[in-house]
Parts: structure tokens; sequence; C-alpha cells
């Protein structure tokens, strides 16, 4: 292995490694560039070599090679970290999302089911089936096996858990956090109990949307007779390879989603924004990160019918570039103060971006959706289709509340999304080898 | 390019490329094997090398490198063709599955519709945007824009037309090929009117999900006025970089599935079971093919509690290798005769595959189907997965029909399935550029 090569293996193994170029940490993308018109040839070469050999590297497009698979399937991301992955983790294709409600009142229960699940989520996310020892012909195999043979697909399996936890069911109501105080009801809300909280919430991400289904239905086989599934949402975005490497990726309204968010390579902006710090009351939710899940419909048919204009309108920002209203290119700065010659804000001041974007650096979000689609709605006849809008923070309560709460009442986006679902979950930190996700709060 | 890897990328403009090995018309095989070891290393170069002149030809994956991707995003699989795309078309990654109700009853309108979707479907599977003319600021995009940027990815796009479709509505009653009877009902069937039935089917099936939906939800588009969706149902399988290359891909009771297929480079089988013949009436089907859609959910829970013992009895196969029980390979054939020392057949007279593999040459069908995870079933509390069931053949009366009777009556797999929905369209043979879709019978 060359030497340039070796280092950009290296990179990858943390488990961080962009696969897009949402990553504009310019550092690693100027070496993809430099290694790429050097040693670039040498480093594709060696990537789809000999097979096998090289089992959980990265293998790396170059960038000028679209037809490459941005992501190594064989590539690892480690279960055991000082945080949980899945969150600052550069997103996957797909996502198999649930929420879990407890049917036990033991609390030792829980702590064996959140062993169980930290083991089986150990090996599921090295690609090992769950169990391990030779399946005994009279017996239920241990992994259902559907994903046998496949790679690791960079799956995340992230467990956080819901306001409900804290009931009077386990005694944990003093070890509540404030920062997962109840939402407040926004204005527009449509919530379905069918799509709304739980005790439990998992979020299993992958390359490969069968890999995903394979950790999370394992997860609910573990779970059998303490927990059962009280809600799921599958999502996805573009494939990797399908698109030129690096590109964000368009919602189903077509617009480039994800443009506006913090970089995940920059940790001080990861530990502003994202992770919980030491500082902060409980201990057990330190090096943690809060989820919000919305589960949002578009309505598709609507959006269909209005102008490119008002599209535009709607996010303050171009379609094909992704570049904010009046600026040429998608990462340049929202330029909100700037003014048409008749004395209007080119960004609406109703626009989506405008209102999201706020005013108060500390009120950001770190954004990871995801497109769905699940067939037709029974009670419209419309396309259920829409966005799985996940993000993580510090505390809801000074970050997303705020900002929902300005899109509620002022988006132009209204006229064409729903809320239908919500929930969110206090999300641990990572878990050490030996011990278990959770074990703060239970032990 | 040097002379074998142009040979390759001729036959991958056939369309028929194989992704997996699946395929295994030796002689492709052994090509690919052979350029492996002679010229291989220049074809993975070419192949991955200074992006986009390559546009439209595939990315071969060597058969000993497993982390390559399948294939390349940015083949394109040609819409006008003698037969449709998509029925033996080696599968993609996803479906997008829609049928679809006319509102209007007047004929003109349906072939207008055909005449939209058809020069639509040409474009989409090209990689293109429909409409075409740049967008205008005041109108609606012509195109939702989800895909913009993305490849191809083998899309296809196959129509066909239900059983409905010759009701008094369209004066077509007496066009109505006698193949296209009603499917008698089946035991055990537990079907939904929510998942059943349809004027028109349109199976949509490309490497990449959001590309699927994508054409799907333009076709709903231009059919506005004129039809409206009456069931979708998208479905996966693993992605195609996701396993070592050309395995059997496994459905989510875990066991490969498709390995008794007829061979889809094998033209005469194709004549003999897909497509229906110049001899046939009615004319306007000849070149075409019937498509039969069964949505089968799993009982995961009841299944993820049997032994494996009983796993493999119910398809009469290995689970872990595919091999017919008393068999070594997967594509061993099927030792019905014989018997262990007891006297029992090895493969018991209820195996799904006996069962399914009949005596008659006459009686096969080509499978094509994908596994589907729905969230959680309301009425049950339980996940609402399973398969997608798709075929293509001559005569659902002589094929699919008599499969599925002895299956109903006597397949041990009824213990761990149910069928919920089911439909049938003729598809139609291909149309010829400046054609349409549907011509043969409409004019
Ligand atoms: C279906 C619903 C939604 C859609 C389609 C949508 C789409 C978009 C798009 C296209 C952008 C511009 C590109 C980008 O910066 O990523 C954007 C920005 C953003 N959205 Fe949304 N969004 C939705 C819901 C929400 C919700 C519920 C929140 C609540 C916190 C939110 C927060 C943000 C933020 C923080 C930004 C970045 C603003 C900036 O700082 O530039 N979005 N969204
Ligand atoms: C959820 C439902 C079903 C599952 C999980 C399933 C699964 C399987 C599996 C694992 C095999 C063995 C591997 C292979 O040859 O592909 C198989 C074979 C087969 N199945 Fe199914 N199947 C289902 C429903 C059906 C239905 C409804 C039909 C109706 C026509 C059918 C027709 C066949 C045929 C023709 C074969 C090949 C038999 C042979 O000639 O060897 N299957 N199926």
């Amino acid at each position: 292995m060359d030497e340039a090569n070796k280092q950009v293996t290296e990179k990858s193994q943390e488990g961080e490694k962009p696969r897009d170029v949402q990553d504009r940490s310019s550092i690693s993308r100027r070496d993809l560039l430099k290694l790429a018109g050097a040693g670039g040839v040498g480093l594709l070469l060696g990537s789809v070599g000999v097979g096998g050999v090289w089992a959980g590297t990265a293998k790396l497009a170059a960038p000028t090679a679209s037809t490459a698979s941005n992501a190594d399937p064989k590539q690892v991301i480690p279960f055991y970290d000082a945080h949980q992955a899945g969150i600052v983790t550069s997103a996957q294709d797909f996502i198999c999302f649930a929420a879990f409600d407890l049917t036990t009142v033991k609390l030792s229960e829980v702590k064996d089911l959140f062993r169980r699940w930290t083991e089986a989520a150990a090996k599921m996310t090295a690609g090992q089936p769950v169990g391990g020892e030779e399946d005994q012909q009279s017996m239920p195999p241990a992994d259902t096996g559907e994903a046998a043979g496949l790679h690791p697909c960079r799956t995340t399996i992230t467990f956080g858990v819901g306001p409900s936890m804290f009931d009077a069911r386990f005694g944990l109501g003093a070890k509540r956090p404030e920062a997962l105080a109840d939402l407040p009801r926004f204005g527009g809300d449509s919530l379905r109990p069918e799509w709304c909280g739980g005790d439990i919430g998992v979020q299993v991400c992958a390359d490969d949307l069968q890999v995903a289904f394979h950790a999370l239905r394992n997860l609910t086989r573990l779970a059998r007779g303490v927990a059962v599934l009280r809600w799921t949402q599958e999502g996805f975005q573009r494939t990797g390879g399908s698109g030129p490497a690096g590109e964000t990726p368009r919602n189903l309204l077509g617009f480039k989603d994800g443009t506006g968010n913090p970089d995940i390579h920059d940790k001080q902006a990861m530990n502003d924004i994202v992770w919980v710090q030491p500082s902060k009351q409980p201990a057990w939710m330190s090096g943690g990160s809060y989820m919000v899940v919305r589960r949002i419909r578009m309505r598709i048919e609507v959006w269909d019918r209005s102008t490119l204009s008002d599209q535009e309108a709607t996010f303050g920002r171009y379609r094909s570039s992704g570049a904010p209203l009046g600026a040429k290119n998608e990462f340049d700065p929202l330029a909100l103060d700037a003014k048409n010659e008749a004395g209007q804000p080119l960004i609406p001041l109703t626009a989506h971006s405008r209102l999201a974007h706020g005013e108060q650096p500390a009120e950001k979000v770190l954004r990871r959706s995801y497109s769905y689609s699940s067939g037709i709605d029974r009670q419209t006849g419309q396309l259920d289709a829409g966005l799985l809008f996940i993000c993580y923070q510090r505390d809801p309560r000074t970050q997303f509340v705020p900002i929902q709460q300005r899109l509620a009442k002022r988006d132009k986006l209204n006229e064409y999304i729903v809320h239908v679902g919500s929930a969110q979950f206090a999300c641990f930190p990572g878990a050490r080898q030996g011990g278990y996700i959770g074990e703060g709060l239970f032990e």
C-alpha cells in the first residue's frame, strides 16, 4: 500500500470518513483531490483489487469517477465508542426507525434487554449475525438470516429513551432530564397517535435497506416478552453511487436538503450543537444527544401545481443549484438583508431557510432526515410520502423548539406539508466494550 | 478501448447484461472470468476512469472484486424494444409498483395518457427529466426534480392493463384476452380490497429507490384528471454491492429466493415461458406477457420461533447454501424421488419447492419478486413485511394458477404467510420509436 493510500485508509477507519461532499472540511477533500491527481489510479485499483483483504477499510471514490460507488459496503462503523454512532456519522442511504413500548414493569428486564441489544448491535454493525454459535437443527436459528453474506454497509444503531420512560412504572422519575420536556403543541400539527411517542427509540441506518431491516427485526425479536413495536418508518435517500459523488441529496420536493447543516467534521461545532456536555445534568446523558423525530407528510399534488418561482420563494433557495436566492453557489451564505429593486427582501420573510436559520447560533440543530414513501393514505387517497425529519441537539427546548415555533407560525412551506408524527428520545452516550448502552441510567 | 473490453461493453448494451451470477448462462460468465484474469485490471481501470465518457455502458465487476458495485448506475436499459423492459431484465434493487384506476370514460383520453406516459418513460429510463425545455419561473416545473443529477440506474417501466379495463366503460370488451380470466379464489386467501386490482398496472424498477419513486410520481402527475392511484407498494432486495457479486438474494425468511427460476438469457425458455407467441390471440398481446402480482405478508414472528429443521423442510432447501435437501450445491436439481433411511422423501411432500416445481415444464413462470416492509399492521400490531410476489408468463390459467392451487392446498409455507393483495395485468409488447405503449389495443 503506498503512503498516501494508507493515510486515507486510516482516516476512513474513524468511521467519519466523508462519503459525500457534504463533507466540506476542506482538508480531507483536498487530500482526496490530490490523491486522485497523483496516486489516484493506484488507489482505485487497490480498492477494487483482489477482493477481501481490505475488509473494513473504505473504498474511496475519486471525485472524478462518478460511476464509483461512494461508500465501501465493507466499511464498519465501530459500535463501541465515546458517543453513539449514527449521529455525527455521514448519512447512510437508508433508515429503519422504530419506537418500542415496554410491556414489562420490571427494571431488571429492561436492563437485560439493553444488555442483549448492545451485544447484538455490536455484532450486527460489524456485519456478523446475532447469536454466533452454529445453528442447531432442533432450535430456531439465533439470527433470522436475511443478511447472511451481506457486508456491514456502514450500519449504525442508535438508542434513546422517550419521556414516558420516566413515568411511574420504573421509578426513574427523578432521573428525567429537564431537556426531555414534553414538546409543546405547534400550530398546524395534525399528529396521529400511530406515529407518535414510544418508551424507546431506535434509529438503524445502513447503506443497504435489507441490512437495516435485518438489524431492526433482530432487535425486535430480542425484545420479545419485554417490549413491542409501537411504530416504525423506513426512509431513503438516493443511493451513494447513483449520482455524482458528493452532491447534496434532494428531498421529494426536488430541493437539495442538508446544505445549511453544520459540518459533522467540526468537533467544536458538534460539541456546541449536538453533544450534551459534562457540565450538564443528568450525568448519565453526558456525551449523549437528544433526538427529535417528526413524520412530515408532503402535499405532493399541491406542490406539483405550484410555480417554480413559488417553490424557490418557499425555501429561499434556487431549485437547480441549491444556492440562496440572489447568490450563485450552493454553499454561499444566506443574504438575509439583501433587497430587490422594489425594496423587498430577496429571501422572503416567510422563506423556510430564513426562518429555520434564525439569528442565534446557539439554536442550530444537526439534521439527519430521510425521505419516505408509504403507499397511499386511506383517508385522502393521496400518496403518503414526505420527510422523516430527524435532528440531534444538546437541548430541544432551546434548539428544535424555538425553530419549529417560528416555522409553525410563518413558514411558507406549511402550505405543502403537515406534521403527522412526533417523538423525542434522550440518546445515551456510547458504551465501552464490556458495558452496555443505557448503563448510566439503569444502574 | 481494448478488444475484449469493447466486446463486453457491447453486450452490456443489450440491456440484459447479467449483474449477478443468477446469470448462469455459462458463456458470458466464462467471458467475464477470462477478462478478469487477463485484461481485468485494465477493465476495472477503464470502467471507473475519467468520468462521463462511458455514459450508458456497463461497469463490470470482476467476479473476484466483491467490493465493487455490481451494476453501473449509468447503465440505460433501452425503453423502445420489441418486448417491454423490466420482464426478462435482471432484477434491479428496488421496485415501485402502482395500480391505477381510470377516472375518465373516454377512450381518447386513455390513448393520450399512454402517449404521454410512453414519451415520459423513454426519457426517464434514459435518465432525463420529463418535459425537457427550460423551466419557466411562472410555471410549475415539468419535472418534479428529485432525480436531478442522478443516473438512470437501469430504470425500467413496464405497463399493463387489468381485467377491469375490458368492462363496459371503453368498449374494449371484445378485445379482452382469454388468458386474462379472473383469477380463481385460492384457499387461505385473505385479500384486502386496498391491495387488489386496478385498471392499469405499472412496474417501475431501478437500482435506486429515489430514482424509481421519481418515475412513478411523474407518471402519476401526468395522469392527473384521467387516472388516480389505486394502490402502490415499494419493495427492495439487498443492494447490488452489499454482498458478494452474484449471490442469489435472500428473502425476509432468510432463504435464497430465485434459484429455481428459468434463465433469463435463454431465449428459447423465455419464448416458452414468458412471451405471448404470435400464434395466440389477441394479436395486440403478441410479444407481451401476463403479470401476476400477489402481496404476501409473512408471519415473521411465527417463523422466527420455528426450528431450523422446520424452516428447511418448509422450502425443501437448506437455509445456508440454498441447496435442495439431500444435495450439496444451490443449483443442484431437486431430487424429488430421493428417500431417507426411514423411507420418507428427503424433500417433504408439502415442501414449497416441490409443490411449486410441479411436473409439467409448461407450468413454469418467471418470478421477479421483491421484499417489502411497510411499518406495522394496525389490525395485528405486527410488522407488515413480506414478499411482493410478481411473476410473468404466457398464460396465467396454465402457469400461475395451477401452481398456486397446489400451493394453496398443501404448501407447508402457508403456516407462515398470508396472501393479502392480488392483481393481474396484460403487459403489452414493447413500443417502437414514434409509437406508444398500448397502441395495438387502443387503435
Ligand atoms: C418536510 C419538511 C421539510 C422540508 C422539505 C425541509 C427542507 C429544507 C430545505 C430544502 C432546506 C434548505 C437546504 C438546507 O439548508 O438544508 C432546509 C433548511 C433547513 N431546515 Fe428544513 N425542511 C423541512 C422541515 C424542517 C423542520 C421541521 C425543521 C425544524 C427544525 C427544519 C430545519 C431546517 C434548518 C435548521 C435548515 C437550515 C437553515 C439554515 O441555517 O440555512 N426543517 N430545509
Ligand atoms: C411469501 C411467499 C413466498 C416465498 C417466501 C417463497 C420462497 C421461495 C423459495 C425460498 C424458493 C426456493 C428457491 C427458488 O427456487 O427460488 C421458492 C421457489 C419457488 N417458488 Fe416460491 N415463495 C413464495 C411464494 C410463491 C408463490 C405464490 C408462487 C406461485 C407461483 C411461488 C412459486 C415458486 C416457484 C415456481 C419456485 C421454483 C420451484 C422450482 O422449480 O424449483 N412461490 N420460493
